[in-house]
């Protein structure tokens, strides 16, 4: 099943638009074992999610063995949920060529992040694979996101160009957008020039974002979905023995809520 | 040993401004295992060079096994040689921070790529390594790079804003820029902006850049290094039994046609 069929079922099975972000931190682990505690917070959410969204870094930083372990992760993620890779890659031919591959094919994302900066040439290889999702960096939710994204380019600012050439290059209707929810008016922009394609938003939650706006304006008129990616705030809800039970239940908080201004934004209703 | 002193070090010690990219491509490879083919050209080009650059993606579209072969490459590269990262990666705060562990911490290298997108708080926790190397993608190789990093703002493309704020940012000295051979006219203008700078070059020999500018633009008055980094010319040099004294005699010739335009460029004298 392709990224979109499989993210819109998963959407709909579980009444959801939240994606958790898998970001182990063995600073902030209640588990000392990454996969274990990956597990735990799996069969906690599962039936709360529209996707999964690992971070790499967080695995490359443990070397190999969390490498094994994010392959394992990936294994144990229900084939029903779609799991998007953010990795936010972005180089030159062959070697963009080659992260499609270990992405796609190797680690077997549904889905991943990518850089726009080296332009078409070093995203084309991601987007050729037409079933999986690729979604564009564009306004990040960073404080530094500033420095280059809203430089002004004829009057428009650079993410608003990246959106609009991401919005062009969307042959295959596999392209997304990441916009912080830190940024709700430069989402509510993007979100108008792209009305039918998903927004990955990540920033609400530990980065401050506020989740009403980010309900509100990340909604398309066109069917694009506004994919909640909330980490932190899930994975560490408690760091004593109950943290299954407190991500539990901050997940299906967060589910609810989203689904709530989603009644009240008009555009979509709950069931 | 910081970055920087191990590459002059290597430089002086191989008379060498060569960088070669261990990038192994199955698809090209006269061996079929590639710590093997890695450590045969380590060892036919070690006397050759100034640093060697893995691009992770060649590594990563292997798996886990590609991932051992690369910490294993490393490990077998003398100590004396800086290993450049070729990661090209760039993310948010606690990731970012992540992807700083894994790549000096956990994979040891000297150096890496960063992709500017994100701005400054997505390279600090890089460059924050002060006895590490940074190079930031400034103008890429590819043809694409013109989509985004020629747009103009106030009149300056996005390049030149990016090498501008480098400039800034390198207050640990540990800072440089990916330019690339296919674009000479930008170079010039970079190394102009940036005369201390060390700039790494890839895009000479199957991209078609052409060398004698690359060196010309490349020297720095103010003791930047233009870093040549030629990858598939002088890793499949030959596909047949004698690939490597191929790829060694391949080296040999890039790194002394450098030297002589080192000589003509007038900025330095090759001994």
């Amino acid at each position: 099943m392709n990224f979109t069929d499989k993210l819109l079922a998963a959407s709909e099975k579980n009444k959801s638009l939240l994606c958790v972000g898998l970001d182990p931190d063995p600073v902030h682990m209640p588990l000392s074992d990454v996969l274990e505690f990956n597990k735990v917070i799996v069969d906690a959410t599962k039936d709360l999610v529209c996707a999964y969204k690992p971070n790499l870094a967080f695995y490359e930083a443990l070397g190999i063995p969390g490498l094994v372990t994010l392959q394992r992760t990936i294994e144990y993620i229900p084939d029903s949920i779609p799991i998007i890779g953010d990795a936010k890659r972005g180089d030159v031919g062959h070697s963009a060529e080659a992260y499609a591959r270990a992405l796609f094919s190797v680690f077997n994302f549904d889905a991943i992040t990518v850089s726009p900066y080296l332009g078409f040439d070093s995203l084309e290889p991601f987007i050729s694979y037409n079933a999986k999702g690729i979604f564009i960096l564009c306004r990040t939710s960073n404080l530094s996101s500033s420095d280059f994204q809203d430089l002004r380019i004829d009057g428009f600012p650079l993410y608003i160009v990246v959106a609009a050439r991401a919005k062009e290059w969307n042959v295959h209707g596999n392209v997304g957008l990441v916009v912080g929810a830190t940024y709700p008016k430069e989402l509510e922009k993007v979100r108008s020039m792209c009305p039918s394609m998903h927004l990955l938003i990540p920033g609400v939650g530990a980065q401050g974002g506020d989740l009403a706006s980010a309900i509100d304006y990340g909604v398309g008129i066109g069917g694009g979905k506004p994919i909640i990616a909330v980490s932190r705030q899930i994975l560490y809800a408690s760091r004593d023995a109950d943290f299954a039970e407190a991500a539990r239940s901050t997940a299906k908080k967060i589910r609810d809520q989203i689904n709530l201004y989603l009644v009240d934004s008009g555009g979509v209703t709950s069931d």
